[in-house]
Parts: structure tokens; C-alpha cells; sequence
């Protein structure tokens, strides 16, 4: 019965129509506008391990961080998957576009493939705010909107706002975060966010959850320098790995501190242990000094666990806003950390700390234009505009605007998104079918009757006979 | 009862002695055989990341592709461990064997190591089709056999044929999958398959599989290119990366297609998926352009699954070959399909459009030996004799030349190996013993007696009391 | 009831401080002492692939190897997370000490990660002696304490005994081995080492535990030739994929030979499969010649696998140690091989045989001082005074003596710990919260009431009603 009712209304044809359509149109755009672009220059070698490690990252961290419901597993890692690899291509395509050269192509190199693979985290950090309470053709359209926006998004707060971003902190995370949390306000204006006694965590789907938390944790570093070089890239590998240690050590304590019995909550130690990650990307290649990548790495940590407690049930009760996976209190708060303490450390940079490096990192700081700046300005990794001249504090003005433009843009573009998804063509959750596995996955025929007994906290006992699929158990 | 007539059958002191003798044989001709070799040229740092992308794929992702069965994943994950670690042994012994140097003794380098896990590759796709139908002494000794087999076919197809094939869809994919095929059809020839009710997943191992498909899945591009330089390896890696993408998602949708509820296929998922990483294998080095490597991806995405819906179960029927994993659907087909695309692209390959590379990937067709081709020659990972002078349509034959010889070698062998494997000497798992753990593992002597209440879909009931040991729930 | 019992012992709010406080001095210091080292040398590259495979192998190899337990499998990976993870700084605070420059500051580098990384594992395996038995903060002071001791010791046998040890067999294998037995002693000197009925695997734990098996397995090659250069690091990859594919065929060969009914045994296969890495770990970059790596490695897995059949149940009867994981047969007894068969072949190392490398690889041999050996010495890894004019035969004692050393300081340093962390401001774990996640971690609200019925080998049967927890299922 209950089986029956939940049968069918996910899974229509006409989702997998919409989904080989957008396959086959990002085939013919494929065709139109990308070829080999050239080997790239010689740091290849490391650019080749590091792509691998966020590779990694992304399709087993994403997944398997998502796998701590109770029967939603399959679909965590199943939809990330599906999702990764559909919008892989069109982040591929985005970024052509802006690439596109005298040929009419635009150049595939492994760093497109490293650019398409961070930005890919966008959508599927705002999925984390949706996980269990959409179909997969939902998901796979909101993708395609956000991978547009930000990919103009990042475009203007690199090459107009030369904002630095080592770490994608605020073009990924904040974007991300902010995106979803817009389209989750949206579905909860049609519908109040209830209780469903699926939205939990069992024994082992919590141990498969770390499997995808310890890959991230252990591959951040990797994702916060993979796109630098040289010192910078050195300073981001060590300052990301004293942050992300600093904020899981935080994390544990002020979990056991909040809690009634001075115990560790999992889901603290699943997401918040990563804040680290987050609160350093801005910065990942600034001077910030070995403490100070502790300290914000800590301070992460503390913010992240105190929003899982006390900060995400309010925003649920009062905005309507569910937040699946808490993304607000991984990416979202510790991102907008990561945009001030970058802007901070921008303000404070001056040439004798960070000597020649310094118009690498900053390259609008480059004094004015002249022939002498083609080299600096070769080795960036953006052809940047150099010679703006500007000071330490104009600098720092200008992460701050790429911070306040990317999270307007990312909730304004989130809210129209959610308006979309709304419309009937993409499908939706009923009530019912939310966090369950059996929504978008065919089980073995052969039944299994279970009986389930269980008493409430509070006394209430019940007890249920279902008739569930033998693969479901 | 039941456990009872389980144990004592499979596991018998005289495979142990076997087992333990292959293992001093080893070593013995490792002593005679085998030093260590110079250290590689530049492309080493590379070539050692890549190299580990490899050794994951092989044991965690083989290893784990396999828990998918209920009661089989401590064994599919131990017998991908055994049987790798004396394979990858034998690998380096057989391909020692064509090395021998003017001292007796064949060089070992990270060059050989690749080469011996990319060789123990073809038995565990081998292994698919028998898992959990054989002994461990059967698949070790079948391994040995089809190890030597397949070196000899891969000199052929290499140093005689010149074929080319980047990521050895030929001859490790198609000569893997064919032989376990073959071996198969000895194994139903003497007893026709029957149903068996451990034979499907449980919720938990449909998402330890699903840990060995994404590691398959993102090293993927690694493993079609690490035997390769410069630009012919950058192209191997986007290549692979957007032809393995997608089959991802034509293989989810696919799967959606041909379900009756539109929902998705976890057999289809953890499996079609990565048949575009097998597809492109042959070509990957060439100028397929991008929109090329999507498209077969998504054609061997699309032909797997339907493998797995409809051709499966008539082999089955009608062949009497059981394939457990499916790896005609995953291995077989697609390597065929790569086999027919890397002839196509070699029969279109002209030095306008690869510039320099042309000689180095297809070094046959260099016009005529000269004192100047010796530099060329250098380039390549093997030593070939340059200068066959042939046309592009001629390199197009031979390699269609080598597919069909290697998928005649690998049917004929494994035929032969098949009927062998039946000896007494080698055991036999009985119906009854099939898929399942407690053959071949230990558990813990504490038994819990569990009531499970099973309603089969067409309304029979039962009801059984069974005595299992701790560990085995 | 028994569940209310368990409460509120464990997880003491003054415990949260000690680990507050920990964390507040740890970022003190590094504010103290710690700043950016330079870029580190062209092997920058390589370095950074294996420094994550190592990363990798700490975090997920060792968590999940130690998730075998029933009910501790959150914990065995949550603290190896948490510890891991303030021990990584600790580390690094305790390597700096001796490296602090004219300015007051030691330098960081991803060297030192790396080689806070390799520390990690010490504290790591001696906590496999106390899995299950202590509350975090004895692990982490216990951490804290071991760690300053090992950077003594190394230090004496690097600087002082000039002892090779490519992978720190001894000084990281040997020496956290005997300190956490000797912990253990001083723990069961308390209290008798009882029976627990939670002491043992369940199916799915048992393959999770498989996952960090496999990736020790795969990465211990980095792992052992991470610090090395040029024909030393490719030996050591070369010599430890050798011997630890030996130890696995082995390891499963004895397991069945020694069983009952000729199975394999799941604790054999996850920890003496990896004895060999252990056992080639000091002599890894020496001439081994592959068969003797080969041979090294079979009578470690032998060795480890009676060990557990036989060793260990006699040393908790007799010594009242109780080892939860088997260190003393995964790293105790092994790193003692691995120490007599490097002192082996350093005796036998001659110039002959090792060309230029000899003096790389034991600078102390070098003749005597001289302008000209400046170059030799820059090129080792650590700065040594060279030109001690050691014998081979001398060089071997030394080796012995590092050895004993090692063990020496293990043993004492780990009773004297032992005896600290007995002191009640530790805590304590009482005999029915042992090996149980109820202690450590928050589960859900929601109890279930679930009946078990349990019939023992003896025919003893019991039947209980227990109502626990959602999550904890």
C-alpha cells in the first residue's frame, strides 16, 4: 500500500526524455564549440595528481557525505553521480564560451577539466540543501541554471573585480550554499517543511557518511591550491591543512561541550570537521602565518557546530528554509568567513612580506602598465588586465564587493531557480516519498514482511508490519 | 544443517598446499629471474601518481564492484585481494619472461608494475563471470593460465601487428572478458545454471559496490593514458574523462527507459556506467575530438545496459553461460565497440592532423627505416621496428586483425582453461554453496537464531528458523 | 537501564576542556614558533602525490582498518579522525623544536607535513592495543606524550646512531607497538582483561574494515619511500610492493592452513596482509633483489598470522595484556624483522653493489671529511655529519643498537604513560562501556525495542529485550 502510492510518480518517462535530450544538446554544443586546447606548461605533473585528488573529492565526498539517511544512500551517491557527470559537460561548455578563440573553438586541457570539476561543487553543495526532497530531473536543471550564473558570477569577480579566490571560497561555497538555500526557501513557501521519520541516520549509513567526509577533509588542501604555483600554492597546501586539522579538533569539543551529555554528535563531526576547508580558501595562498590559519580554521569549526545546533532549526521554523545536509552551517557561514578573513589578510598584504609574489597574487596592485609586466603577468593563470595601481585597502574593498555581489546574485538567481523547479514539468516529492531510496530505485521483487517495534521517547509506542523489498533491507 | 554440509568442502588443506607452492615457485623464478631495473626517464613523477590511480582501481575497484552480492562481499573483496596479490607477481614473471637481458636477468621498474596490474586486470574481469560459483584455487590457477596466454597475445598484437591500443580494451577488456566467458560455458556445459536466492544485493552492498564504481570511474582516465606521453596523454585523458561521463548518464537513463516504473537499475548503475572508460580504451590517444568521445561513451552506455535487460538472461538461457557481474555487458561488448572505433580512427588518421604525433602513436606506418627514424623510435614505450611504411587503411586492418585474434585466443584459451578448472584437483563449490561467504570465511563461534518471515511476490509464504553464527549478520 | 548506566561517565565536560585547553596551547606555540620554510626542492612533485597517499593512509587506512569492531565502528574512525588530527599538530610543534632556525622559527614545508604525517602513525598503532578500553582524552594525552618521545628517539637513531630507516619500521612501527603494549600492561596490571561479548565483527563492519586494509595496502609503497630519492626511492617502491604481496598470499595460506576447516579468517586478512610492509620498511631501499623482498615479506605474514592464532591469547592469559587489534602481529613483530634483516643487509652492503648510492644511503660510511663530500651530503635528506668511516660491519651494529634502543624506550616511556593515564582526571572506561559507540557518540531520540534471541555453542540460551536507540541499528 504504502509501496504502491509511491510508485510512479517519480520516475516518469518523460524525466529521462528531458535528460538524454539535455545529453544529446550538450553532444551537439560539444561538437560546435570545443577541441583539444594545447598540453599545458610544465607544471603538469603536480596539476595532474592534484585534479585526481578533487576528482576524488567531488563524486566519493559529495556522494558518500551524503549518505549518513537512513535510506537514502543509494540515492545520495547515486544522484551525485548522475548529477557530476551531467553537469561536468556543461560546466565544460560554460566556461568555452568565455574561452572561445580566433578558430571559433574554444581549448580543452586538463585544466578545463580541473575548472569544470570545482565548479561542479557549486550545485552540488545546494543539493545538500535539497537531498531527499526532489527528483532527479529537478536537480539536473537547477545545475544547468547555477552553473550559468556562476560561471558569470566568477567571471566579473575575477577579470572586473580581480577579487583573489584561491580556494573558490566565495565563487563556489558562499554561491553554492546561498543558491540552494534560495530554491529550499521557494519549495518551503509551497509547502511548510514537516517531520518525516525518515530523516535520520542509522548505524552504518553513518560510517559510509565518513568515508566521504575523510576524503575531503584529506584532498582540501589539494582543492585549495590546485589552481596556484609555486610559493603560493605551498603556502595554501600547509595553511588549508592547519585550518581543516584546527576546525575538526573544534569541532569535536564544541560538540561534547553543547551536548547534554558531553557526547559526540556525528553529523558535527561529518561537516563541521570541514569548515577549516571553507574558512581558508580565500586566503589559502596569503601570508596568514601558520596561527592564523589555525585560529580561522578553529574559529570555523565552533561557528559550524553552534549553527548545526541552534541556528538551523530557527531558520527552519521561522523562513521555512529546510536544510537537508546543513550546508549553511558547512559552506555557507564558514564561506562568508572565508571572504572577510581573505579581504583582511588583502588589506594587511604589503610587498615586503610577500616580495616578488605579491603582484602574482594581487595582479591589480601591478604599479601601472609597461612592457616589463608581460612576464608577471604571464604567469598568472587568468589574463588579467594588470596595471591598476591599486593600494592594499582598495584591494581589500574589492573582495569584499566580489563577496556581497556573489551572495546577491546567488540567493536572486536561487529564488528565481526554485520558481522554476516549481513548475510541473520537472515533477515532485510528495510528503510521503521524501528520503526514500524507494522513490528512484527498482528493488528485488521478493518481499519481506517486517515487523517494526518501536517506542517514542516520550512513551507513544507503535508497532507496523510492512511489506518491504528484500534488496531495501 | 544447512552450515553444516557447507563447511569442509571448498576449503581443503590440499588447495592451501597448492596455493602455498604457486607462491614459492614464484619466488624461486623471481630469484632467477628478475633485478631491479634503471630508473625510469623523466616522465617518472607522472607516471608514479598514475601508476597508484591504477593500484587503487584494481583492488578497491574491482574489490569492491563486486560486494554488490549479499552474502559475498567478504569474498568478493578477499579474493580480488589473494588473487591480485599472486597474479601481479605471475605478471611480472611472464612479462620478465620477453625482457630477459644479455646478463639472464629482466630489469623491474614502476614500468613493469604498471604493466603487471593493468595484466591482473584481464583475470578479475575474468572472475566476474565465475563469482561466487569456484574455489579460490580455481581462480588462482585459472589466472596463471590466462596471464600467460595474455602476454603472449599482447606481444602479438603489439610488436607483430603494431596495433594500437592506449588503454588495452583488446587486450586486457575483450581478451578478459571472453575467456571468463569461455570458462563459463565448460562450467554450464557440466551443470546447467540454476536460480539461486543469494544471488542479488542487499541495501548495504549496493553502496560498498557502488564505493568500487566510482573509484573504476574516476581513475578511469588514468588508466587509458598513463602508458603514454605529451599530447597523445592529455588527449587520453579528456577523451576518456567525456566519453566515461557519457555513459554515466546515458546509462542512467537508459536505465530509467527500459524500467517499467521509469526508476533507476542499481545493477545498471554501478556497472554501465563505466562502459565508456572501455569504449574509448583503444582510441583514446587519437583525434577523436571531444564530441567523438561522447558519443561512443554514450553508445556503449546505451548497448550495456541493454545487455544487461535483454541479452544476458537469453546467454544464459540459451548458452548456458552464467555471467554473474555481467561482464559481457561492462567488458565484452564494450571492448568490442573499441576495438571497431580505434580502427576507424586509425583508418582516418593523417599527419595534417596529428603534426608529429602521427609516427609516434602509429610508428608502423613511418615511411622506411632511415638513421634519422631512430629518434622517433626512442619516443615510444616499446621497442618496435619502425618503418612498415603503412597506409592509414593498412593500419585500420591490422588492427581490426587484432581484435579478431585476440578475441579467438581468448575464447579458444579459455575453453581449454575451462576444462581444466573441472578437475577434482581443483574442487568444485556445489549449488547449494554457491554465493555465499561462510564457505570460504571463518565467522565467530556464537550463534543467534534468527526468524526471517519471507511473502514472495505471488503470495507463497515462509517461514524459517536459522542457526547463523555471529559475524555472518 | 543499561543504557542509562552507560551515560555521563564517559564524556565528562572537563574532558571537552582538557581538549579546548590542548588545542589552545598547540596554536600558542605554532604561534610562537612556526612560519613558512622554502619551497621545497624539484622533487616537490613527486613529494606531493605521495604525501597524500600517505594522508590517505592514515586517516582512512587506519580508521576504517579499526572499524572491525560490532558497535565501535563510529568510534574507531571518529577518533582516529579527532586524534589524527590534534596529534598532526602536535607533531609538527615536536619536529620544529629541533629545527628552529637564527630568526626563532622553524620552518614548514610540505616535508614537515609529511613527516608529521609519518608520526602520526605511532600514537595510531599503539592505539590499536587500546581500541575500545579508553576515553578519548587518554588516547590524545597518551598521544601527546608518545609523540615527544618518538621525536627524541628518532632523532638520537637518525643523528646520532646514524641508523637507516626508510619506512620507520623502527622508529615508528617497532617504537608505537611496544609503547602501546606496554600501555596495555600497565591497564590490565589494573584490571584483568575480561571477555566482552561486543569484541567481534559483524558482517558489514568486517568490509568495512576491508576498505582500510586495501588502502594501506595499495599506498604503503609511498609510504616507504616517500623521504627517499632517485634509485633508493625506486627500489623501495619496487621492494615494498614485492614483500607485501608476499605477506598477503601468505597471510591467507597460513590462515586456512591453521584453521579447522581450511577457511580464510577476516582478522588474518585484514592485519597480516600488511605485515610485509612493515617487515621491508627499514631495508626498503637497500639491495634486497626482488626475491628477498619476496621472501621478507612471506615469513612476515607467516609470523603475523601464528601470531594471532597462537601468540596473542597466551600474552593476555599470561602478561594480561590485551591487544584489540593485534598490533604486537601487525607492527610489533614484523618491525623487529624488519630491523634484523635491515642491520642484515647493511653488513652486506659494499660499494661494489651500490655504486654512488652507498654513501647516499648510509652517509656514515662515508671515508672521511672533505670539501668534496659537501655534494654527497646535501643530497641526503637530513643534515648529517658524514665521514664517520664506518665498516659495513659497523654500520650493522649500529643498526642493531637503534633497534634495541627504540624498543627500550618504547617499553619504559609506554609503562610510565600507562601508569599517567590511570590517573582520574583520564576518566576511565568501566567493563560493560567497553567496545560499545553508546559511550562516545549522541544517537537518536526514537528507541526501537528489539528482541534478540541468542543461543551460544554450548547450548546456553538467552533471550533479551533491549531498547535502544534509532540511530545505533
Amino acid at each position: 500500500m504504502i509501496m504502491h502510492e509511491k510508485l510512479g510518480i517519480c520516475g516518469e518517462k518523460q524525466h529521462v526524455i528531458i535528460l538524454l535530450l539535455i545529453q544529446v544538446i550538450v553532444i551537439l554544443l560539444m561538437g560546435i564549440l570545443m577541441t583539444y586546447g594545447p598540453v599545458a606548461r610544465p607544471n603538469v605533473q603536480r596539476n595532474h595528481s592534484m585534479y585526481q585528488d578533487i576528482h576524488v573529492m567531488i563524486w566519493i565526498g559529495f556522494g558518500f557525505l551524503m549518505t549518513f539517511l537512513r535510506k537514502y544512500g543509494q540515492s545520495a551517491v547515486g544522484l551525485t553521480f548522475l548529477v557530476g557527470a551531467i553537469l561536468v559537460q556543461v560546466a565544460m561548455l560554460c566556461e568555452g564560451v568565455f574561452n572561445i578563440e580566433k578558430n571559433g573553438k574554444a581549448p580543452l586541457s586538463l585544466e578545463s577539466l580541473l575548472s569544470a570539476d570545482v565548479a561542479v561543487a557549486a550545485p552540488l553543495i545546494s543539493m545538500g540543501a535539497l537531498l531527499g526532497k526532489t527528483t532527479y530531473i529537478q536537480l539536473i536543471i537547477m545545475g544547468v541554471i547555477e552553473l550559468i550564473v556562476y560561471t558569470i558570477n566568477k567571471y566579473i569577480g575575477e577579470h572586473h573585480f580581480v577579487a583573489v579566490d584561491a580556494g573558490d571560497s566565495m565563487y563556489v561555497h558562499a554561491f553554492g550554499a546561498y543558491f540552494g538555500l534560495a530554491v529550499s526557501f521557494m519549495f518551503g513557501m509551497k509547502e511548510k517543511p514537516k517531520e518525516n521519520s525518515l530523516e535520520g541516520s542509522s548505524y552504518n549509513s553513518d560510517i559510509f557518511a565518513m568515508v566521504g567526509t575523510l576524503f575531503l577533509w584529506l584532498f582540501w588542501p589539494s582543492f585549495n591550491s590546485a589552481a596556484l604555483k609555486g610559493d603560493e600554492q605551498h603556502r595554501a597546501i600547509i595553511n588549508t591543512l592547519l585550518s581543516i586539522a584546527g576546525s575538526c579538533v573544534v569541532s569535536f569539543a564544541v560538540s561534547a561541550f553543547v551536548s547534554k551529555q558531553s557526547k559526540f554528535n556525528m553529523v558535527h563531526v561529518q561537516n563541521s570537521t570541514l569548515a577549516g576547508g571553507v574558512a581558508i580558501g580565500t586566503a589559502a595562498g596569503m601570508m596568514c602565518e601558520p596561527v592564523g590559519s589555525l585560529m580561522i580554521g578553529s574559529a570555523a569549526g565552533m561557528i559550524s557546530v553552534l549553527g548545526y545546533k541552534y541556528l538551523t532549526p530557527l531558520i527552519q521554523k521561522h523562513l521555512r528554509i529546510h536544510d537537508t545536509c546543513g550546508i549553511h552551517n558547512l559552506h555557507g557561514m564558514p564561506a562568508i568567513l572565508a571572504g572577510l578573513f581573505g579581504a583582511l589578510f588583502a588589506g594587511l598584504a604589503t610587498e615586503a612580506d610577500y616580495n616578488d609574489s605579491l603582484y602574482e597574487i594581487f595582479p591589480a596592485r601591478i604599479p601601472g602598465l609597461g612592457p616589463n609586466l608581460t612576464e608577471i603577468n604571464e604567469n598568472y593563470r587568468l589574463s588579467l588586465k594588470p596595471g591598476w595601481n591599486r593600494s592594499a585597502g582598495q584591494q581589500a574593498a574589492y573582495q569584499l564587493l566580489a563577496l556581497a555581489v556573489t551572495l546577491a546574485v546567488a540567493i536572486v538567481s536561487g529564488l528565481i531557480t526554485g520558481f522554476i523547479l516549481r513548475m510541473p514539468i520537472c515533477g515532485n516529492i510528495a510528503e510521503e516519498q521524501k528520503f526514500d531510496d524507494i522513490v528512484l530505485w527498482e528493488f528485488e521483487d521478493e518481499n519481506v514482511v517486517c515487523e517494526i517495534s518501536a517506542v517514542s521517547k516520550d512513551g507513544r509506542s507503535s508497532r507496523a508490519t510492512e511489506q518491504i523489498s528484500m534488496g531495501y533491507i
